[in-house]
């Protein structure tokens, strides 16, 4: 019922968008790139009906009555992060919205208002020369870096092409003379450098300069924004498309920066298929438009933030509007996947086209929204797609789903970290085990210009920052980015089905003669509150090694069953290098037995449970030392360590208990697993056994062979046998009917 | 409208109660003690009709059915916090709703239930001698302490009052003889002692023994209750409210633990209001219930936390059990004052009895539910309201408020802090200026079995973990409750109203030789986003002193005018002892110049600006040494120290600008103030200039003299002339009219 309704809504929608625009053909008629008359005058019609339109347009409207009621202002450039160069953000943001209006009003005043500061950026522009404040990149003119002016021009032909029609002749020649096109010859020409680049900047330099050819009939500019400045392939938004995203959609840089290469991404495939459908651009490299937004939403946590993967923040999240932007197109554009409203719901707005008037229909008519619940899903890395990966387990629905996510994919260029086998935990609402994330201040003017700060490359990309093993307190590859990107890691299986659910991933060649396998594990056993986490993380080296083996947690430690010795006069950093001098080692702990150690984060009790190993040490740092502008948060951190040739850290992450401070309940602060013992492993296969509370026990085998699902596989340790098939096998796990589960 | 209707909804409320019970007078029909028959009829008549009820209603319902579908468990006594003692809690838990729904429902399956429990405690009971596990304190039998004893018997007894038709005279009699009568006798003989406490503990065994008698009619029992076990006022309910309670209705321990003693206080006072209506119970002492409920809800943060003061959790709120229950009962006997609606919003449910049901009425019909908007408001300490006081300086509506508090009260009993003159800040939706609270994880059995920790003492009570003044790194009174019981501040003027408000208190003799006096303002003035505080501390002494001013604050340093000297490489304790022996000295810089400090919390900005004077020293600390099992957060201060005999301490805290990461917008990092500056302080008067950004300015004068809104003043510092009316006048201040305030 549900789909049918949607499905209709979906018609309705891009019926408007057939019939204004679509079959209109390339230059014939205004607005062309982003919304056409008829889509305006069905939303029009369509006030009052849909909240979420609804919502969003009186959003728009009391944005685009602040900038009317204000005197308009287009001063000279400034410097980045300054008065003026906010002041032309803002612009541009204002222009296109008020377009929108004009389109969906017909209130001449919003089209006053763009032509007036379009004419005010006439009078200005073809007196300035390139900015001076650029470091290292190519200058913009109203802004200090080019990729500025880019995201300028995309918004502003879009609002320019929206009172095209509304401006006379003289209006025209004026500002494309003027502006438009001197903006994207300087783009094109000297900016051809970027414009090449494959890269989330060359995106946006495409995008405003093919969308500027199609608004201007600048045959020439569109083709070299799709095929590069050669015209021959090598560059352009086709080569972006085929080189920046993974067979599956996996933007190379992660979920934060795909988030802003969507943005230009859409805009620009919207004006495309407008212009020219014959391009087949949302059929083009097997749908790679779709597959590139439904892997940025699909690696989400449960609220719609993304994890945090290589220089990200803590909070983006699919409310961005390059995400906006891309679920609207993407459910109009290919069928109205029913899912994607869950992810409409936490966005809470639409664009305002077509494809948003759909979107908000089939929300409004739906029978009821879906929560944003996505299965465990692996994505490749790299454009072959054989660059490794990441993966994401899931236990759950809605926010409280539990999310393992582990990243084993390709350095993920200039923004990439040393993090090969990081893993994240989402658990309760929030990020458990976590990632730092940048170390910036985003916009924040005091702090270092809102930059990336020094302790970025000093302490949030080193490895010691993650959630994976660490050789000899040095990062992977040195914290050398040329030698991280010619490696990545590889899968060896990802089995996300069942109460059992199982992911394994390698990292070679990060050290030099270290080699490491990690297998996670999302288990949901019925004696447990919970789904818990089990971790084998083996190290293999001919040579002895320290390895430091760390998970980042929030909250209060409330107990360990570890005797620790505090520093409790004195702190000192851990380590001299490699993110290690910015963390204070404030306890530490030797044992040869089972670690446990339970902190408190939100409503949950969480233990980690270290399988015993001879001379084993525990340290709890905290994240500040060698801080002198007080750059870092001062978060903590646990680390066992060991010295060892081959070593398997076997732990399990038990979340357990509620614990409500201003009810003042606390319940099972206590964990219910008891220990984690490694039975053995070699190269065949590890076997690690898990004992509860009363004395039930899981034994986990899992193949450290290649992947095969088929396989048969007997191994012997310590005199005990054990048989299993396929890549890896659980036995003991209580589920709902009471059998184990098997792979 | 409103008004007429909440009338109207009260009157039928009291309807209720009135034709059910309240004139049948002491002793001849049950239930008695918290609802008639006729009340639970006119609820289950309602139901469906106002979703407060409906929602309390289901929810107990939910709690109450799975008791049922459990096997009952009487256990034999445990330890504290153990499963026999966390039962025992749940038990009566379960038998107080069951009887209420017996009631309500007339399902004889809840009667049942509470006969049945009651029935096993009845087998045991006898049998049982004084709890072993007593420390220091007088034991219960069920409970090693006999306050959970008393809790036990006050929702028994209502639970058994509920079925008591229902029961045989045979169940009866023996419910009565093997637990409620000997239990009673217990806490009113051997625990006599705990009986005639002028304290919390003492109002839940009077209550406890008091509803005891009137159900099982036991006149003397509900005398002692009264009038404590010598029935000569000396103890008792009487002497508890006449005591413990302000004449504004202020608890002696502070809201966290008002919210505890509201609980039997007005259980005890329904029970007997309707027992015994001649008593006059609820006008009592000028209405003290009712000034008591205010006085809690009325200090609460605008989100219905309770500031912390003294021992206290920094979340407990309005929706604790007993201020849900005082609320109700207060919004039905007191004339159904609207404003409380706004609390009963922080609520969401309501008691199950008449006083409930018209809240619940009154509730559903209000035209609109007001937000909890608390105006500015003062309560005096101490039973004869001349022990000092608590003042509240509010600007704004709803969560949005600011609210800055000062506490110049009395010491508070075993739960005080050595804290005079402390001050908190709520802004912007935030505790931002903080209380550290408790050092306790209540009832986390692994912290310390849920007790207070040793650092409460050792940290939490000292007056370095609050935002006042230490005097030679000594707590005020050298940490020693019994001299700091003796003392209390002294209110020198609170004036609530305006653009300008301001409040200021003396403390003398917390340091010997060392007189205090502290003046906030909160200044809405048009040209600032948000109202600002103006701190004036002044401190007087012959001889030199080392005086140390310290803000504790939260979230992450962003910029500061004085050159930090950061220990990067090691850190030290900031002192020896206490509560210094647990900070970390971060950072410290040396300046004669004014200091500015720029933080961010949440969504705003933050900026200390503190008046120039020579050789002062800043130190940034993190709490956290001397802590070696992790009892403490590692939160943040800021402290300014300097060595003087008298020195003004002149500062502004200037909330600006707005953050947002996840849409990547920061405004205003930078403060419009720019200097702060003392033109001059002595014993009559203290004269203090704020500069903001363009050059416009403040100046604030404050007398030092005694309270007198009428009197002239003039002083002269460095040759300029001042002349005000009143306790202090604040010019240059621009209000949206344009003009200045004065006083």
């Amino acid at each position: 019922m549900m789909y049918y309704m949607i499905r209709r809504a979906i018609q309705i929608g891009l019926c408007g968008l057939v019939v204004g625009g679509l079959e209109a053909g390339y230059a014939q008629q205004h607005p062309r790139l982003f919304i056409t008359a008829a889509e305006a005058a069905a939303i029009r019609q369509a006030i009052g009906h849909y909240a979420l339109l609804d919502t969003t347009l009186g959003q728009v409207r009391v944005e685009v009555e602040a900038a009317l009621s204000h005197p308009m202002d287009v001063p000279p450039p400034g410097e980045a992060g300054g008065y003026a160069h906010e002041r032309h953000k803002q612009n541009y943001r204002d222009m296109y919205k008020a377009g929108l209006l004009f389109q969906i009003t017909g209130d001449a005043r919003y089209a006053r208002f763009v032509r007036d500061m379009l004419m005010a950026y006439a009078a200005m522009y073809p007196e300035l020369g390139p900015h001076p404040r650029s470091e290292r990149q190519v200058p913009g003119k109203l802004f200090h870096q080019l990729l500025n002016e880019c995201v300028w021009l995309v918004h502003t032909v879009i609002a320019y092409d929206a009172i095209y029609n509304w401006l006379s002749e003289e209006e025209r020649a004026h500002i494309e003379t003027s502006v438009l096109r001197p903006m994207a010859s300087w783009i094109v020409n000297e900016g051809a450098r970027e414009f090449d680049k494959i890269h989330n900047h060359g995106i946006w330099a495409v995008a405003a300069v093919g969308m500027t050819g199609y608004v201007i009939e600048e045959p020439e500019w569109v083709e070299k924004a799709l095929y590069g400045t050669k015209k021959d392939g090598s560059a352009g938004f086709f080569a972006q498309l085929d080189q920046l995203f993974s067979p599956d959609g996996y933007y190379v840089e992660g979920p934060y920066y795909a988030r802003y290469a969507l943005w230009p991404l859409f805009f620009f495939a919207e004006a495309i298929e407008r212009n020219e459908p014959e391009r087949g651009i949302y059929a083009y490299r097997d749908s790679i438009l779709k597959k590139a937004l439904y892997a940025t939403v699909q690696t989400t946590f449960p609220d719609g933030v993304f994890p945090p993967i290589n220089d990200a923040s803590l909070t983006m999240n699919v409310k961005a509007p390059g995400v906006v932007l891309g679920t609207n197109v993407v459910f109009a554009r290919y069928g109205g996947d029913a899912a994607l409203l869950g992810v409409v719901r936490e966005q809470g707005q639409v664009i305002l086209n077509g494809a948003g008037l759909a979107v908000a229909k089939a929300y409004a008519e739906a029978a009821a929204v879906p929560q944003m619940t996505w299965p465990s899903i692996e994505f490749t890395d790299g454009a072959d797609g054989k660059r490794g990966g990441i993966g994401l387990l899931r236990a759950g629905t809605g926010r409280q789903q539990t999310v393992v996510l582990m990243k084993y994919g390709a350095h993920g260029m200039g923004h990439g970290h040393f993090d090969k086998l990081h893993f994240m935990l989402y658990d309760g609402g929030r990020q458990v085990i976590r990632d730092y994330g940048f170390a910036r201040f985003i916009n924040v003017e005091p702090k270092y210009g809102g930059r990336y700060l020094p302790e970025n490359n000093s302490y949030a990309k080193q490895t010691i920052a993650h959630n994976t093993v660490v050789v000899d307190e040095i990062s992977q590859n040195r914290a050398d980015p040329k030698i991280a990107e010619t490696l990545s890691g590889e899968r060896h299986f990802f089995d996300g089905k069942g109460p059992v659910q199982a992911m394994s991933a390698r990292a070679n060649g990060y050290w030099p003669g270290v080699n490491m396998q990690r297998t996670l594990l999302l288990i949901e056993d019925s004696r447990l509150d919970y789904p818990v986490v089990v971790d084998l993380y083996r190290v293999v080296s001919d040579s002895t090694h320290q390895y430091d083996y760390p998970i980042h947690f929030l909250g209060q430690p409330i107990w360990t069953n570890v005797r620790l010795q505090s520093y409790t006069e004195q702190l000192r950093p851990l380590g001299a290098d490699y993110g290690y001098q910015h963390i204070w080692k404030e306890a530490q702990a030797r044992t040869d037995s089972v670690i446990q150690f339970t902190w408190l984060d939100g409503h949950r009790y969480y233990t980690w449970t270290v399988a015993a190993a001879p001379a084993t040490q525990v340290i709890l740092g905290r994240i500040g030392a060698n801080d002198p502008h007080f750059n870092l948060r001062r978060e903590p951190l646990i680390l066992v360590r060991r010295w060892a040739k081959t070593h398997l850290f076997a732990s399990v992450i038990e979340p357990h208990g509620y614990f409500h401070e201003a009810r003042e309940v606390s319940l099972q602060a206590r964990p219910q697993i008891k220990t984690v013992r490694v039975v053995g492993h070699n190269e065949a296969a590890s076997v690690v056994e898990v004992v509860g509370k009363g004395g039930w026990r899981w034994t986990i085998m899992v193949t450290n062979g290649p992947d095969n699902p088929e396989a048969r596989h007997t191994v012997t340790f310590g005199g005990r046998t054990f048989t299993w098939t396929g890549n890896y096998a659980v036995e003991g796990v209580a589920v709902a009917s009471g059998s184990s589960f098997h792979d």
